[in-house]
C-alpha cells in the first residue's frame, strides 16, 4: 500500500485549469505539498498551473506508481486499464457515478473490478475524497486548497471515513479550528477494492499514527477487521453508522451497506479491543485521549482527582464519574498536607479540590503547581482532571511545569477549558503540544477519561483455536443428514457432547414409564411434548411445569399424547428451580461469523435486553470478558442471598458452545433458554439447535 | 426586584482606581453600559475614571436604589446598614469571605441577615459575580471589561448560576464565542437572601427572557421553586449539581448545599415542567432550543426529516433518535414527488434525504430550498434537521428563504453545522438571527430536538388540592399517640381508609382460627408473624408464603408463635400471585416535602431501580404522568400475555397515597411492597407506615 501513501510519482488524470473544479484543486494541493513528481494528464493543455501536462498516462515519465483519477465515470475503466499498462500500481478514483448511482454505475464498477483482477492494479474509491496526510503535507484530494491557509494541524490521530462528503467536511472543520491534530484522513467511498481492512492494516504499522478513528457503515469482512484490531498495538476507535434498527435501514438505503446486528458488532469489537464512539467529533475526542496516553493501563473505577477553580463544576464532574466507570479519588494525608501549604486555614480539603481561595492568595501558577504535584504523587490517584480558564481572572497556570509533573508521575491529565475565544485556542494548542488533552465540555472530558480507563483490551492478539467436539455416530449422522430445528432432546445431546451440563431427562413411551422416571428423578417434574421441527413448545401448550404427583404425571402423559395427535414424543425431566435464569446460544452473523451469546433470561430479558456476544471460538478469558460485559453484572454476584454464579463454570459453558459452533459448520443457531443457575452453576434446561440446509 | 435589574442609580462601594482590581472593573463596566446615575464611593478619591466619587454612601445624591459592594467582608455589615439608612433598596454584595470561609465568615453573614430583617433591605450575594444583562448592556459585575470588546451577544436565554466563578467563566466563554445569545446572567453566590426562587419569579415575567437556564446545587425551598416553574409560561432548564451520590457529597463540602435525593428531585422537576440538563453548555444549548420554538407542542416520537449532504451523518442522526424520543419521518408521496424534481433519476428517495447528488446538479440554494419546502409541507413531518457545511463545497443554502419556509409551516428547524472556522461562525450567527438553532455536534442537535418535543409540561399551573382521608377513632388515636413503624395489619388499615385496595387478611389467635380463615380464603395462604416495631419480617423468618394444606397452616401457626416467643400476632392472608410486582410509597423529602413514589419491585427493583416520584398531593393526571415516567413502561402494557395494567386504577392508588400523606403530617413514610398487579389491578399485599416522633 506504500504507493498510495508514499508514491514516487503521481499522474493526475482529469487535471483541470479551471479554478474551483476538482481536477484543479487536486493539482494545486499536490503542488503545495507533494515532494515528488507530479504529472497532470489532459490532452487539451501543454501546462496547467505551470506544471507540464501530458496527453495520456502512457506519456508520463518515470517514476510514477500512483494515479489520481477525476474524470466522468464512463471514462474511468479505459483509464484504469491504461494505468495498468503504464505499470502504475495504484489508482485513487475520486470521481462519483458508480454503484452509488444505480445499475449503470454498478456495471462500471464491476468492469473496474474485472480490470483489478486481471491486472493486479489496486483501486482506491471510487466516489471518495482520497487521502490527506497532515504530517507529510500530502493532500491527494479535491478538498479546497483553502485548507492550506486555514492550517493543517498535524497530529497523531488517523481517520478512515467511509462517506466521501463527510470526510471532506469533517476534515475542513477539524483542520480549520486548529486544535485537533490529524495524521492521515482516508476517504474510501465505495471501497470496491481497497477497504477499511487494508487501510487499518497499513495504519497500525504507520509510525505517524498513534490512534485510528474510523467511521464505517458496514464491516463486510468482520473477521479480518477484528483480527487486525486484535494485533494492533494502537488504539482503534470506531463509529459505526446504522447501530439502531432505524439507522440500519437508513444505512442500507444510503450505500447499500449491510449494517448488521448492533449487539453482535458491539461484542465482536469489544472482544477485539476496539472502542466504540457514537458521534463524529466525539470519535476524534476519544481517539486523541487514547493516543495521548498509550501507556495508561485500563482500570475499572480509576480514581480521579479534580482540580477546579469553581466548586460547581467540580460537583458536576464527579456526578458523571460513576456512569463512566470512574470514581473520585480519596486524597492521602500527604496530599492534604501539601494542599494545606497553599489553602487558607478555613478551607476544608476534599476532592474535587476547589483551588479558588488558594489561587486568590498564591496566584494560579503556584496553586495549580502545588496541587498537581500533590495529587500526582498520591498513590490513590490514577488520573487528574484540571478545570482551567483562559483569558482572565488571573487563572493562567504554568502549563509546561504541569506537563512535566504529570509526565514524571506517568499520570494522564485531562483539562476542561473555558475561556475567551483567542486565549482559549492558544491555551488549548499549548496544552496539547505538552501532552495533555483539552476538552470544552465537562462531560466530554470525563467521558474520554472513562474511555481511556475502560477501553477493551483483547484477551490475546491471536485468535484462540477451537477444540473439536467428538460426536458419536448417530449424532454425526443426524448433523449431516438433517436440516432445520432439532428437537430439544437431541439438541441437548449435542450440547452434552460438547461438555455442557444439561438437565437429566428421558423420553418416555408410556404413562408407566413416565411415572417410573418421575420416581427416579423425584417430584416435582416437568413434562414436554416434542413435535418434529416445533420450537415453540410453550406457545403450543406442550410444556407442563412443576408436576407434583404421580397421578398428575400419568394424566399429563395422556394429555400431551392427545395434544400431539400421537405424533410426537414425550420428554420428562426433574423440575429445576434455580436462582437465576440466563440464556445462551450461538448465532451465525453475516459479518462476524459464528458468535456466542449469553444474557439474562425470563422477565429480565424483556426489560433490560441484556445480552452480550463474542465471536467463536472463545478462549476461557474471552468468555469471562463476555460475561463481564453484561450490564446487570451484579445479579451474578450473589443476588438476594443466592450463591454467586460460578463464573468459571459459566465461562466454560460458553467456551464449549463456541467450540461446538466453530467446529460444526452445519450448526446455524443454538438457543439455550433457560440456562438455569442452580447452586451457582449453569444447567441447560431447554435448548434447540438449528441446522443449515443440507449441503 | 426591579431595583436590582433596572436601578435608577447605583452606588458602588469599594470603587477603585487601580486597573484590574474588581472595584475598578465594576466601575468601568457601569460606565460603559449603564444609563443612569453612577456614584462611586471611596473616601480616598475625588474622582475615579472621571466620575465624581463620594466619601460615604450617605453623600450619594438621588435617585439611588441599588448599591454594589466590593470591600473586605468585615466592613460589609456597617456598609449595608448605611445603605439602608440612605434609603437604598437593594445591595449586591460581590465580595467573598462569608459563610463559604468557615465560622468567622458565617457570623458576618448572620449579622447581615439580621440587618436584612431589621431594615427590609434586600441582599444579593454575597460571594457572587452579580448581574450581566446583555440586552440592556448592564454589567453589574467585576468580570473583565474585556467582555465589551469580545462582544456581548444579546439573546433571549437568561441564566441563574449559583457558583460565582463558574458564572463568570461560563459567561466569558459564551460571550466571546459570539454564537450564544444571552439575556441576563445572575450569579447568586451564597444566596443568603435573594435566591433562585426570587430570580426565577422575576425572570418568568421578564419580557427580555425567552427561556431560563439554572445551575443549582441545592433547592432548599423546593415547593416554592416548583410552584413558580409550574406557573411559568417560559421553559425552565435546570442543571442540578450533586445528582449522583458521590456528587452530592462533593456538593455538601462545596457550599454546604443539601443536594438531596436525585430521583425525588427528578420527579418533582418533571411534575413542574422543568427540563433537566446535565452539563453547562448543554444546558445553554437546550435552553436556546426551547426558547426558539415556544409554540411547538410536546409530542412523543415526533417525526423528523433529515436533510443531509452526506448520507453517513444522516444515518448517525437517525441512530440517535429512538433513544431521544424521536423517530424518522416517513415522507409522503407528495414530498417524494417534489424531491424528484431535483433528484437525479437513479437516486432513491428516503429519509434521511441525501441531497448531495441533487446539489451537484441544481446547486445548494435550489436543492435545499426545494427539499425544505417539501418536508415542511409534509403533514408527516414534525421537525427538520438540516446538515449544513459552511466554507466550501458550494454548499451554502439560502438561509433567509429557508427560515421563511420553516416559519410559514410552523416547524422547528435544527441545523448541524460543520465548516471552516470563520465561515461557520458567520453561518451560525445568521441562522440564529433567522430563528433556526445551530449545533456543532450531531448528537447535541438531536438531543436538543428531543428535549423540545419531550419536555415535561405540568398537568396544571395550580397545585392540586388533597382530599382528606377520613379515619375512624381508633386510627386517629394511633396516629396521634404512636411513633415509628406501625405493624403491617394496621398500616394496611390506614391504606384501606384512604381507599387503596389491600389484600383480605385476618389476625388469628389460635391454630384453629388460622385454619378457619384459610378455609374461608381458600388455599394457598400466606402467614406472617407481626412483632411490634419490626419492619424486616422476611429477614427475621416471620413470613411463610404459598401454604398449601390446612395441616401446614396449623403447624406454621405454632412455628411462628415459637419464633416470636409468643410476643407478636399472627396474620393470615390469601396467597396473591399476580402478573407483576410493583412498589409504591411515600417519602418525606427535606426539599420537596411529602412525595409519592411508584416503581417496579421484586427482582426488577434490584436490576433496573426504576422508580418515579412526584410531590403530594397528586392530581389524577399527575399520577398518570408519574407512571409514564417509569422507564420499563412496556411491562405495564400486557407483558407476556398478562392483561395490561389498569393505569387508571394504579393512578388512583397513587392519588390516594398522596392524599393520605398530604393530609396527615405525622406520616413520615409509607412502603407498599409488593403492590401486586392481579388481573391488571393493583393490590397492596404488604405495607408499612412509619410515623414521625410524637409531637
Amino acid at each position: 500500500m506504500n504507493f498510495f501513501f508514499r508514491p514516487k510519482g503521481i499522474a493526475l488524470i482529469g487535471a483541470s485549469a479551471t479554478p474551483f473544479k476538482g481536477g484543479n484543486s487536486i493539482l494545486k494541493n499536490l503542488i503545495t505539498g507533494f515532494d515528488c513528481g507530479i504529472y497532470p494528464v489532459n490532452p487539451k493543455y501543454e501546462t496547467i498551473e505551470d506544471v507540464r501536462c501530458y496527453p495520456t498516462v502512457a506519456d508520463v515519465p518515470d517514476p510514477v506508481d500512483l494515479a489520481i483519477v477525476f474524470v466522468p465515470a464512463p471514462h474511468v475503466p479505459a483509464i484504469v486499464r491504461a494505468c495498468a499498462d503504464r505499470g502504475i500500481k495504484g489508482v485513487m478514483i475520486e470521481s462519483g457515478g458508480f454503484s452509488e448511482t444505480g445499475e449503470g454505475g454498478a456495471a462500471l464498477q464491476r468492469e473496474l473490478l474485472e480490470i483489478r483482477k486481471e491486472t493486479g492494479i489496486r483501486l482506491w474509491g471510487p466516489n471518495c475524497m482520497g487521502l490527506v496526510d497532515a504530517v507529510k503535507r500530502y493532500v491527494f484530494s479535491f478538498v479546497s486548497p483553502m485548507i492550506w491557509q486555514e492550517g493543517l494541524t498535524p497530529g497523531d490521530v488517523s481517520l478512515v471515513v467511509q462517506s466521501g462528503m463527510l470526510s471532506g467536511a469533517f476534515l475542513m472543520d477539524l483542520m480549520t479550528h486548529g486544535v485537533m491534530g490529524i495524521s492521515k484522513v482516508c476517504s474510501i467511498g465505495n471501497k470496491m477494492d481497497v477497504d477499511e481492512c487494508d487501510l487499518l492494516e497499513y495504519l497500525v504499522d504507520d509510525p505517524d499514527t498513534g490512534a485510528i478513528g474510523l467511521y464505517l457503515e458496514a464491516i463486510p469482512d468482520g473477521r479480518r477487521f477484528t483480527e487486525i484490531c486484535r494485533r494492533s498495538k494502537k488504539p482503534v476507535v470506531l463509529l459505526k453508522g446504522g447501530r439502531s434498527e432505524v439507522g440500519a435501514k437508513a444505512a442500507m438505503s444510503h450505500t447499500a451497506s449491510l449494517s448488521g446486528n448492533g449487539a453482535v458488532i458491539r461484542g465482536a469489537l469489544a472482544q477485539s479491543g476496539v472502542t466504540e464512539a457514537n458521534d463524529f467529533k466525539q470519535m476524534m475526542d476519544i481517539s486523541r485521549a487514547l493516543a495521548a496516553f498509550p501507556d495508561t493501563a485500563p482500570k475499572r473505577d480509576a480514581r480521579v482527582a479534580v482540580l477546579t477553580y469553581t466548586g460547581g463544576a467540580g460537583i458536576v464532574s464527579v456526578d458523571f464519574m460513576d456512569g463512566l466507570g470512574l470514581a473520585p479519588a480519596l486524597l492521602s494525608e500527604e496530599s492534604r498536607a501539601k494542599l494545606k501549604t497553599v489553602f487558607p486555614e478555613w478551607m476544608p480539603i476534599s476532592n474535587p479540590v476547589d483551588l479558588w481561595p488558594a489561587v486568590e492568595r498564591n496566584g494560579a501558577e503556584k496553586t495549580y503547581g502545588v496541587a498537581l504535584d500533590a495529587v500526582c504523587s498520591d498513590p490513590g490517584v490514577d488520573a487528574v482532571l484540571i478545570h482551567a480558564f483562559a483569558g482572565g481572572f488571573a487563572l493562567k497556570p504554568d502549563l509546561a511545569g504541569m506537563a512535566e509533573t504529570a509526565k514524571g508521575a506517568g499520570k494522564p491529565v485531562f483539562i476542561w477549558l473555558l475561556g475567551t475565544i483567542d486565549a482559549a485556542k492558544e491555551f488549548h494548542q499549548e496544552a496539547q503540544e505538552l501532552g495533555m488533552v483539552v476538552y470544552r465540555e465537562v462531560y466530554r472530558a470525563v467521558e474520554c477519561m472513562g474511555a481511556l480507563f475502560n477501553r477493551p483490551l483483547p484477551a490475546a492478539s491471536e485468535i484462540p483455536s477451537a477444540r473439536a467436539v467428538s460426536l458419536d455416530e448417530a449424532q454425526e449422522k443426524i448433523l449431516s443428514e438433517s436440516a432445520g430445528a432439532l428437537d430439544e432432546h437431541f439438541s441437548k445431546k449435542l450440547l452434552s457432547a460438547a461438555g455442557i451440563f444439561v438437565v437429566e431427562e428421558r423420553i418416555v413411551k408410556t404413562p408407566e414409564a413416565a411415572e417410573k422416571a418421575a420416581s427416579e428423578f423425584g417430584l416435582p417434574v416437568v413434562m414436554k411434548g416434542l413435535l418434529p421441527g416445533e420450537v415453540h413448545k410453550t406457545e403450543k401448550n406442550l410444556v407442563r411445569l412443576d408436576i407434583r404427583s404421580f397421578e398428575d404425571v400419568r394424566q399429563i402423559f395422556d394429555e400431551l399424547t392427545r395434544e400431539m395427535d400421537s405424533r410426537g414424543e414425550i420428554l420428562i425431566q426433574p423440575y429445576v428451580k434455580g436462582d437465576l435464569e440466563l440464556i445462551a446460544g450461538l448465532v451465525n452473523d453475516p459479518q462476524f461469523g459464528t458468535c456466542v451469546m449469553c444474557g439474562f433470561g425470563g422477565i429480565l430479558a424483556e426489560v433490560i435486553a441484556d445480552v452480550a456476544f463474542a465471536m467463536a471460538p472463545l478462549s476461557h478469558e474471552e468468555a469471562l470478558a463476555l460475561i463481564r460485559r453484561l450490564k446487570a453484572q451484579k445479579l451474578l454476584d450473589g443476588f438476594r442471598g443466592a450463591p454467586a454464579v460460578d463464573r468459571e463454570a459459566l465461562a466454560q459453558t460458553l467456551v464449549q458452545l463456541g467450540d461446538l459452533g466453530a467446529t460444526n459448520e452445519k450448526i446455524e443457531q443454538v438457543d439455550i433458554n433457560p440456562l438455569i443457575i442452580r447452586d451457582g452453576s449453569p444447567i441447560a434446561v431447554d435448548a434447540s439447535v438449528i441446522l443449515g440446509e443440507k449441503p
